[in-house]
């Protein structure tokens, strides 16, 4: 299933299903029994959406991140080794693991926000994975049993600021600068996402591509490794880093312009297209 | 006003106002109107909470965190002179910001929980600044408008997941880590918070003290910069960093281990005071 959060063409925030050109408001049915889909996550209730609700054309509707309001947002740093060497860096023996919040992110279709105080605003494609139930030191093995499904990332960030300090953080959190979506889809509906390939076009040209097996940590070794820090929770979002190519280090570099658009596409779990604004 | 957020003997979780000895339950009548703290915080609304609510010993509650559930927590590293030099480093150019996950922070006199993975479990205290009232790019000059309050915070660190890569997220992020507390004070309590003494007792010696004073980027600067990237939201916390004397550096080194207890006192703010336990 591909579950996706959006608001409705009244303005009603909800969630449901969705087809290749239509959604279903499950929520209508279901959202006073889970208030959104991080609570159909919690409650393992997934399978309770399935054809349920009015189907409406995804063209009348505003798709929001699959879970807008995540207890958190993890992202690893620096986990393909070409982008590892386009950086100047060594592969690193621990994931990095920085975070975002949640809204410095939009969904598919909502433009994202180059802001005033800089131009440096490149792109990262990325697969997210979404944590369908709690655990704390989830071993490597069980790692997979945690998932709840996947979906595209864009890791936008703010170059200038990502360099201020030693942390990320002010190149990672300004508003609107990142997206997440369309859909989550469900890990029972992805074969073998390693098996994958990442492709990010920016106005349809590719500039990154890369398989999902060269992430220099695994999946279930980001999981093991965050849950023995914290306890991860139902619709936690852990993207899993951005291979080579860049537009800081691209040759010229390509930084995003109001006007521009950036695809994110893995194959087996959806394409993210976002356009580019200046904040006003 | 000192407001507070607790667990009363019922197991119930509410708020209120605190005076040395006894908390009042706010919440009790207000809860129906403002679910919580943060939600009064939103509304403006903290001068209701004034003499309202049965009085209980304060040894009979659960202190919690003030804001348990805020959107927010931003953390500034390195932001005392003294504490710079002890770890090799120049002043920066910026505030270099991190957050922490609000499952990190305990409330006063709850334990730290020392995690399996480590034994380098290190104090670190901090004035923590609350924000009251939304906005993106606060100039300088505006900045002490956005600020409630005031309370003392206890970034404790797991040293060596903090050096694991460039990102302090592993270091700051385990369960139950560090502590904030025991009340926000409103800030129309405290005269001038910038002449304020910060002093870290590990049981009962000194081990960091300086003025507020000292801080290499003052409370307008951090909220200016931060405001820059993100909205900020009543509730958000702000940790504005912590002076020289820290664990790591001392010689010889101190660790946290069980038994051992920390409080955080900031003159005409509060004591924050925990133990230690093992996580099990």
């Amino acid at each position: 299933m591909k579950l996706v959060s959006f608001i409705d063409p009244n303005g009603v925030e909800t969630y449901g299903t969705m087809t290749v050109d239509t959604v279903r408001d499950a929520g209508a049915t279901l959202r006073s029994k889970y208030a959104d889909l991080r609570a159909v996550l919690a409650a393992g209730a997934t399978a309770e959406l399935e054809g349920i609700g009015a189907e409406s054309d995804v063209a009348s509707v505003t798709l929001l991140p699959p879970i807008p309001n995540p207890d958190k947002i993890l992202c690893v740093g620096l986990n393909y080794m070409a982008h590892i060497k386009e950086t100047g860096r060594d592969k690193p023996q621990y994931p990095a693991i920085f975070i975002r919040h949640p809204s410095s992110l939009v969904g598919h279709g909502t433009p994202l926000v180059r802001p005033k105080a800089s131009k440096d605003f490149d792109y990262e494609g990325e697969l997210a994975i979404v944590i369908g139930k709690a655990g704390r030191h989830i071993s490597t093995d069980d790692a997979w049993d945690y998932i709840a499904g996947y979906t595209c990332f864009n890791d936008g960030s703010i170059r200038d600021f990502q360099a201020h300090t030693s942390q990320f953080w002010p190149g990672k959190s300004f508003e609107s600068s990142g997206s997440i979506g369309p859909a989550l889809i469900t890990s029972d509906d992805v074969q073998d996402v390693t098996q994958s390939t990442l492709t990010t076009r920016v106005n349809g040209n590719v500039e990154q591509n890369a398989g999902i097996d060269d992430l220099a940590f695994s999946i279930p070794e980001i999981i093991a490794y965050a849950s023995t820090v914290i306890k991860l929770l139902p619709g936690d979002v852990i993207a899993t880093g951005t291979p080579g190519g860049v537009g800081k280090f691209r040759k010229p570099q390509l930084y995003l312009e109001p006007g521009m658009s950036v695809d994110v596409e893995i194959t087996g779990v959806g394409t993210l297209s976002n356009g580019i604004v200046d904040e006003v």
